[in-house]
């Protein structure tokens, strides 16, 4: 007999980094699963090692890795598993980025500039990765830098549950921080049948950070003001943002985004930015020095458990979001 | 002696699709050169064949194609053209696309979608192509599918310039006719100094071009409305945004837009929208049935032939726009 | 527990495009399945949409496109499909090209030419596909095209069938109406147990469709002559063949082609040849102006339904051919 | 200073392999050069090694090898001289294959067969070819096989020269020997304005190299019949071709074709022939066990010469062909 | 309905090449399968025929080679096996190259050489392999040559198995006959708990094989001394080596390598060395022309069927050599 | 005219990431260059920017970056500059990395492991790198990973020139710290015609610093002992040979190795191991928290220029070496 036959089973593993194991399990346990035992180390030239303590041959291998900072230490780690699943033949190694590396760093603004996003689907892809899930991408074009499916995850039905529930909607005018941002706080208004507001302010094109006018655009007097973005890094836009929305005599301001970087002065600026509540998700660890008064962390761990589940089972991962995605 | 040497002299060629030949003509004449003469026929069963009549072998070749209607015939046809360059030894081939095509398909809006700009970038490279170089790409990010160099012109300047010398900037405000461009309308406001107001609409996500409501964000009452975008494909968005400003007290309204698609209804609703200018380039031929009155068409060439000459010359693309492509 | 199993079943899927949902259809209805309903729309501007309305996560999906005129359409909607299966997470796509574009571009006769038909093979490639599937090629090595499988499928077989219940083969000549057919005139020599007699033209190598002189090489007065070819275009070859053929004094002449192109002058082409009976098969919808008087067609749908399921259940495609293929 | 300049001048470097030194040296030669001083080895363990004893770094580099018997080994030795090549910095690499291998297996004429001439192509790819070159392809379409520029050289124009100065065209008939080659025999007739005959044999699909029938179809008798193919390898087609012809009462008959394989029994199936003469080419060395008489050897290595100089200096090798190629 | 579904079985499938067909027959019957059935013939002009009996589609196939002398033959057939299988369908395809060919030539020793150990896993991936499997590789480095997963078996157990049982440990010396194999004799003493010695030559660097002078480091009088390598070629680097120990006080010598590969003066050299054993798997057939005495040949058979086994299972090789692999 | 020419120099650029400027300084002033002004910041999320501030357009571009700790951090440096460069139109680009990241993660030790030596050239190649040049790679084996030109510089002679100025070598014994690193040793032994001693340790293979035993192999009494390596580490491996060195009673121990990583306690252990001398280049900068006694820094910047302008240049950058690299 010139060919022997044997039941093609498909099997899930879980992977994490090291970055924020604690999502990772999370998500594992949702799922009824436990993360593969994996040892990895920084040895002291600072190169990371890792290996597998269980044989990862012909899995459907889910690497989960939050892109905290150290941004190019984690990065790096995800790569170094995807390569050793690779090579250990794994049979489709999807990476699980739920907050997607460089992803502001999108296109050139000015020239001579990398494209950072895309040379991280590109780092990707070069290691071995066949799938990228992650959510709500600084730019939904982003998918369409990796060559293969995305699953792109929208955080915003987690965040607006909450906001429906907690605050007359009656009573909320949705404020996008930037012109770049009024998409998204488009997709809110939708949601939450709310009218929008703008902040409009000029950037120097030679000078990233420097902002130089900040001008509202839409009614928000009386209103509780509702500001929104993918992520909140800084928080420099987000509290300025603020104190002009109450300079213009909103009643009280509110925020929502999904990435809780909060890197170098957030804590400070938002804890002195007389914003009512501040409202993420758990994409990132919080890690900040000072801890962020009313601050509220909704779990991301449901959707992608949910999400891993239906690529899994060849299920569908639109239909999480009614169509979308 | 086994080295024979000889001077490696650059070769400059440009070859011209069938779309607009009167725009590549025009770059030629520009660059004191002319286009390559080039067999190109469509057969009687549909399929296209090209053939270059002179040799290109070592040339640093720049194909234009303008993607009009109908644009699978023109993409094909300047794939093909790729082909034949390829594999006749040229040297390095830069895919000229002013407009480029399948842009606004740039993410995918519901699942099972395609990203067919990425597709496009795919196609080209497949083809042969090194080098992209278009003007006022839908998303920036576009720039991120290919993976090579872009060249990313802007048709703002041209536009800006021709608004700034006829009209008085204190008495604009730049429109965004959808919350999806207001990032091209705060360019617009940097560079006329001028305010910014948005349309805000919302689509229904299931049906791709029903609008539900218009309302108007910011201060137009009594002012000249210049609302901008990249394109103007059916005008409709434009049209409603034309009439919501009227309706809100708007002394005038023009629109400038890079891209003159003019498809279907395009000429019949900006005939009668009121609007007393609309400004183009002419990235793509005019071809409506029924002329466009009040159009202004600004030629795109001398930006074409300075790119292209900076290219080949080996000097920067970049300081054509003080830094920003 | 660090591993989670499923079952791994396989999902066939079968998908058309819209330039001949007929055949596909019929592919379906013999296979006891439907085709996957799917959105598509061609835009006012030209460009194509295509939206899925089902999960194709997982599937085996053959996507059957036939690519009649207007060819750079539907192979870009092909293309388009292709894609979002690609990023749908789809688990294998073949595509269905029953009659292959531009397969007549198989190689470069003058410098400076495309190899289009290589070039479609790369698209196809680039846009995703992992596999090829067609009925007979222009040459058999279009097949080398492809960095994959090509299931090349035989038409011959039908047609012959149909040619030895009709008539009597003892009195039948086969004839190939060109010097570059012989080869499959030489096949249905075997199939048939006739003998064979050549049209030698010969073409100026400057213009593509002017032929010099028709000579007749063989026997074939008082002959049924059966002229061959792989498909009839404008029908100029066949026609002109015929003629040579009658004045050679042949019996009658009959002729039999696989894809029935018919483009420009063919529908009259044919009805004033006065040849007694044409055969084809359905690759290509019938879309001549006038009728084409003496027509036969045989389906080819059955010969898809039964390739497609031998590809999808592990069996043989060479089998249907008695191992060739 | 960021920015230190040079001056870039080309540098054409010709490389051999073994198997047919005296070819290449006979190029140079013609080309005023020298074969870049090599040492190539075949260890004890039959494992090749190859170092080149001059820098070739920056070179424009053309390796020149015969596909000789055995092809494996001389395939094999020009795959890592092109590896050594490209990991030495050679700029562009060219393949010089005068007679390509495997260029017979082209298609799959049964299922499960390899395609190993694109196979061929790939390796050459795979190893770091730019660019190949080579002297009349079995079929025209692996010129598509390779993802780059292929220089097709047409060695007919070489032997028919000959032909004509020795013999009156007015009394040839153009023989294609079997029914795959009458292409090529067309194109002869076109050259000498002579008419066209064909043998029409049935080869058993599952056995290779065995014949049922030979029949010839058109006028012989007579005549001096010209047998024309592009190679020669066991000699059975050519010698039983001329019997049939001698039968038929061809009043002499001669053979011309480009590739002198002469494998196993050609030379002895020669002798007994009683062909008058046959006319080769040297693009590959001639090995008989027992000398061939009549045979009248051409050499290709003007034409290897003068298209290495065209590709070198950026000329037209189409232009060697009026247009073709 | 829109989908249908079928049980996806996984069907494994064995070939083998011509060197050394008995080894994969071994490997068969310890498996209780059948090699699938190949027809494959070296024509006259030396060019390889392959095509296979049986339909491969879908299979998990597993393509066996010896890379004996002429190695060159052996590896251009296993590639044309592997083109087969990619064009028939195959699901994956993993090449079993027991000794790997071009091993030793894994780095430049000096500038303009190929690395065509890199070479030789780019032709197996160009030609479409999946995944390689091979027993102790000259390099362990040359597992990263190849771009996906390398089953890299060690045949040291199997070697010191033997040695244990058949010597007293105590008395064993283990002796590396070169610098570049310290690493391999290390893990030899660790298996052994044997002491160390190496001989230290030094080559010419212009001469490959040339060696200056042989020292011996460390003890060895008295002892018997266990010269152990990855491959015996010519066998003059294990002849010297034994020769020094000799000189040096050595009770006896004896020697261990995996690769049998035995040419030129091999037989010859170890005959007349007056070791007393020569222990060596059957990796390669054995071919010398006179017999070598004092020669164990230990199958490797039961490791390549076990490892086949663990891949098909999606087992772990890793777990054959207690973690290592 | 259809044809304009320019003449075609080349431009040398030199850029340098931030983890060592000092070297690429020195190099580019040894050039009598400078290095390109480039924006270069880390942000307070950790994500890296870069932006040229020169036109690099057509660009023979070298960007140098030495991979000191954080590894990650510089390493994903250079891929960002590699990334900028290619959008950038840079006609060539050469990544300098004078010590390679992850170079002893050469192959997998145990099952499941990553080849981070191989990834790393992997990701080079996705950002964009042409080619590679380095110092000493851990194994030579690692100029195979990379698709391309990797030129290899040694430091050897560097470091011998040294030691063959400031001691007698009739009194050295070259002793080998492992017995991974005796080819390195081997030709340290040539170079100063020196005899060799090894320190044979056994390592845990499942705990990757532990070593158990030491013993030295080899003649070291009353000698002057010369322990070479590639780079140091921890400086583990060095002193603990240092101590077998001493107590079997060698005069003097001396260290040498190209790459001075000098992580975690390498500083202390060093100053505590009685060592006379330790000398190394400066691939890398020197960040011990205490300094280390008796260090001497030969600088590898004349070198790297050196070999820079060979390639540029292209000449012989193998002439540097007498034919070696």
């Amino acid at each position: 007999m010139a060919d022997a036959t044997a039941s093609n089973e498909k099997h899930l593993m879980l992977f994490s980094g090291r970055a924020y194991p604690e999502l990772a399990q999370e998500v594992a346990e949702l799922m009824g699963q436990e993360l593969v035992p994996t040892r990895a180390v920084t040895y002291a030239n600072s190169e990371i090692y890792v290996r597998f303590q269980e044989s990862v041959r012909g899995s459907d291998a889910f690497v989960i890795q939050s892109h905290a900072a150290p941004v190019n230490e984690w990065l790096m780690e995800q790569l170094i598993m995807v390569d050793a699943l690779k090579r250990a033949s794994a049979k489709r190694i999807t990476v699980v980025a739920p907050s997607y590396p460089y992803g502001r760093q999108d296109k050139k603004h000015l020239g001579r500039e990398p494209i950072s996003a895309r040379l991280v689907a590109d780092l990707f892809k070069a290691a071995g990765a066949d799938r990228i899930m992650s959510v709500d991408l600084h730019a939904a074009q982003i998918q369409g830098f990796f060559d293969g499916p995305v699953d792109h995850l929208w955080g915003l039905p987690v965040l607006a549950d909450y906001v429906k529930q907690k605050y007359d909607t009656n009573d909320i005018t949705v404020v996008s921080p930037d012109a770049g941002r009024v998409r998204l706080a488009d997709m809110w208004t939708d949601k939450l049948g709310a009218p929008l507001a703008i902040i409009h302010k000029r950037r120097d094109p030679n000078l990233a950070n420097t902002v130089a006018v900040h001008e509202v655009v839409g009614e928000v007097e009386g209103k509780t003001c509702l500001l929104v973005d993918d992520m909140i890094d800084t928080a420099g836009t987000m509290t300025q943002a603020a104190q002009a929305l109450k300079e213009r005599g909103a009643k009280r301001v509110i925020a929502a985004a999904t990435h809780p970087i909060f890197s170098g002065p957030a804590a400070h600026r938002l804890n002195n930015s007389g914003m009512e509540e501040i409202i993420v998700t758990n994409t990132l660890p919080l890690k900040t020095a000072e801890p962020i008064h009313n601050l509220t962390v909704l779990s991301i761990a449901p959707l992608l458990a949910q999400a891993i589940k239906e690529v899994f089972h060849d299920g569908s991962v639109t239909s999480l979001f009614d169509g979308q995605a």
